[in-house]
């Protein structure tokens, strides 16, 4: 058994499960028999090599805190963008990283993120291996936008799918009270992928959806759009369509720069209005109705008070998980999800970081509609565990109690 | 005793909590002895010139179906906009409104909504008099505005300002995360008031808030504005501010409109950036750091699973409340909350329209502290009743189960 301290850091941008994960590397670090003490790392990889870090074992004084610090949304201990050197060209941060560990006792890494954070567990690990000091480093994904290879889905991805899919629900029944024709167009996160987009599905398991649902995984047309919303409106007068914000035209332009094109602002700046509003501005000038747009915005990764209890649950396990395979031995990995066949659960695997590094997991085929416009019911089954369960929240004055590490 | 049917519309933009008057106003009508049967006019007085009503004594199966209708966001008959023409003007629109009245033995006739709504209970309450048909006219207001004077808040501001303050906190941990210097600008609703906007504040309650507040009461000024900024900036690096859309210079000019004056789209319309957008450009530009701007949009007035407890009670309570007030023969009037002093409570009471109707309620000099970029604690604590509790939501699929009535 290898013995010693561990830490654990949080890099990337912030989720609604981000934290969960954490409490579940604490949690699994509190049980562990190998690990002494669980550190945690301010601002990633930054605070090692500053020397910041805060003690768990104090901070974290039970379950309760650990239930806390899972239904606080971002990144409690803060995050960074910092990537390590390639190996060989600056030894100098590596030194200084291994010094922090070897100072500390640190045996064990736990490092939550994205794509960055999987390069630098796979560097770190690396450099361990032909630096004579044993440490084990993990990595745990994190993205709201589901768009990594060799996991079923990210955590964080749940939650953001569930704020999607209430607010559309509640958006749709905002948008039905008038008899005027209108059009709502609400954009949605996703530059390459359309994974959260897809959530607005959702709502149709309770009998109202939108009426169009369009993807960066299929090329963007002003003309078949225009179709599809005017025809929409015959069948009824308030339209809901969701867009992701990466649509793009068959020449690559993006929709949101290229109905713009040629606008500057008062200060010469390009002006980038958005999908949404490019889109609302095309309906404006072509079908003439009343037409708004809303853009989702930030909270589609920071809305804790309605996080799925799946993704809050199943992130705290794959936190734990990630403890338990490195005291097993693992070391230099990422951490997935593999999903059953039949009734929905999911269990904790790991996987190459270099299969999975850089590639980019957009949603297939069989879950878009021919024409584009749509997705398939078989792409509102795979999404439908995701969003099941309302993660319990502790209110204080009106307001979520949060989990705050100043 | 006046005995017959009753009839409940719903006018104006939706809210999360004009359903809940509805509710209370049906379980009002359910305990009534004098009220026979409930209809509900599909979109408000347009239903009832229409012929197009809902027998809510079918429809409303029992207090399950009145709560289910209490947690449903928007206004579940249908709303309109449609304002009764002047008595003497156009006769035959009454003509029209009574014989339908007559014909349903319609004697108690309730309407939720806005000002619009408050000029037609005002007129029919007036053509009726002298028109030799006994009917009794209540008015319930709505709106997440709380511009209303009269009363001490308006049914639908409390959810409004719940969602605001939730969402302000977690994206005050959202924006946290990093170490780099950024400002994050949250554009609230309110043309003419601040109301909405000083919710932003509520999060202080837990220990955190936005670090400036910028309301329609006050001219706003770019320099004043930028020397704010800058100084918060100094304190620390990640800066949230809360700005009302309706924010002005001193010239009158919107600031959304000022920063973009001269900008066309390629349609030629002027363009209209909103007033987050406009200040995101102008720190751009005066200050250089990240940053970007939020707007909350039409969720604002519907994200009905985060409603307030407190305003859901109370808006089926001042719905049960007008059918009890008409019932005792009142008529023409609007009902409002009377706050108690001490200890939070509130009574229904109702007032003359005529008192109320066209006048806006603004945010008081009190609760705006003296450079005008910020609130009082004394504003802080007259919102502190209004978002407690939450509203309990029935689950399904993992979305709020909601009362649709098609």
């Amino acid at each position: 058994m290898l013995k010693g301290n561990a830490i654990v850091g949080q890099s990337g941008g912030p989720t609604c499960a981000i934290n969960a994960t954490l409490a579940g590397v604490i949690r699994g670090a509190f049980k562990c028999p190998a690990i002494d003490r669980i550190f945690g790392a301010r601002n990633g990889v930054e605070g090692m090599l500053a020397g910041r870090i805060v003690d768990l074992n104090t901070l974290i004084k039970g379950e309760d805190d650990i239930r806390l610090l899972a239904a606080t949304p971002a990144a409690a201990l803060g995050s960074c963008r910092k990537k390590l050197p390639k190996i060989g060209e600056d030894d100098a941060t590596y030194e200084k990283l291994f010094d922090f560990f070897k100072k500390n006792d640190i045996r064990y890494f736990f490092y939550i993120g994205g794509n960055d954070s999987m390069d630098t567990v796979a560097k770190v690990s690396a450099y361990a291996a032909t630096h004579d000091y044993e440490i084990r480093v993990m990595g745990v994904p994190k993205t709201i936008d589901n768009d990594v290879v060799g996991t079923d889905h990210t955590p964080g991805y749940g939650s953001a799918a569930k704020y999607i899919a209430v607010s559309m629900q509640e958006m749709i029944r905002d948008c039905a009270v008038y008899t005027v024709k209108a059009v709502t167009i609400v954009e949605i996160m996703g530059r390459d992928a359309g994974w959260l987009t897809v959530a607005a599905a959702l709502p149709r398991l309770n009998g109202e959806g939108p009426d169009l649902i369009y993807l960066p995984e299929r090329d963007f047309d002003n003309d078949a759009f225009l179709e599809d919303v005017k025809a929409a409106l015959e069948r009824h007068p308030n339209v809901v369509v969701a867009v992701s914000e990466g649509l793009r035209y068959k020449d690559g332009r993006y929709v949101g720069e290229g109905t713009q094109s040629g606008v500057l602002d008062v200060f010469g700046h390009k002006y980038l209005s958005g999908t949404g509003k490019a889109l609302e501005m095309l309906v404006k000038e072509k079908i003439g109705c009343k037409v708004r747009s809303v853009e989702l915005n930030i909270l589609q990764r920071c809305a804790s008070h309605i996080a799925s209890k799946t993704d809050i649950d199943e992130s705290l396990m794959i936190g734990e998980a990630a403890v338990e395979c490195a005291a097993n031995g693992v070391s230099g990995k990422m951490m997935c999800f593999e999903r059953a066949e039949g009734e929905y659960s999911v269990k904790p695997i790991y996987n190459n970081i270099e299969d999975i590094a850089n590639k980019v997991k957009t949603v297939p085929d069989e879950f878009i509609n021919a024409r584009g416009n749509d997705v398939t019911p078989e792409c509102v089954e795979y999404l439908r565990p995701l969003i099941a369960g309302e993660n319990p929240i502790e209110y204080e004055n009106g307001l979520p109690k949060l989990f705050v590490i100043k």
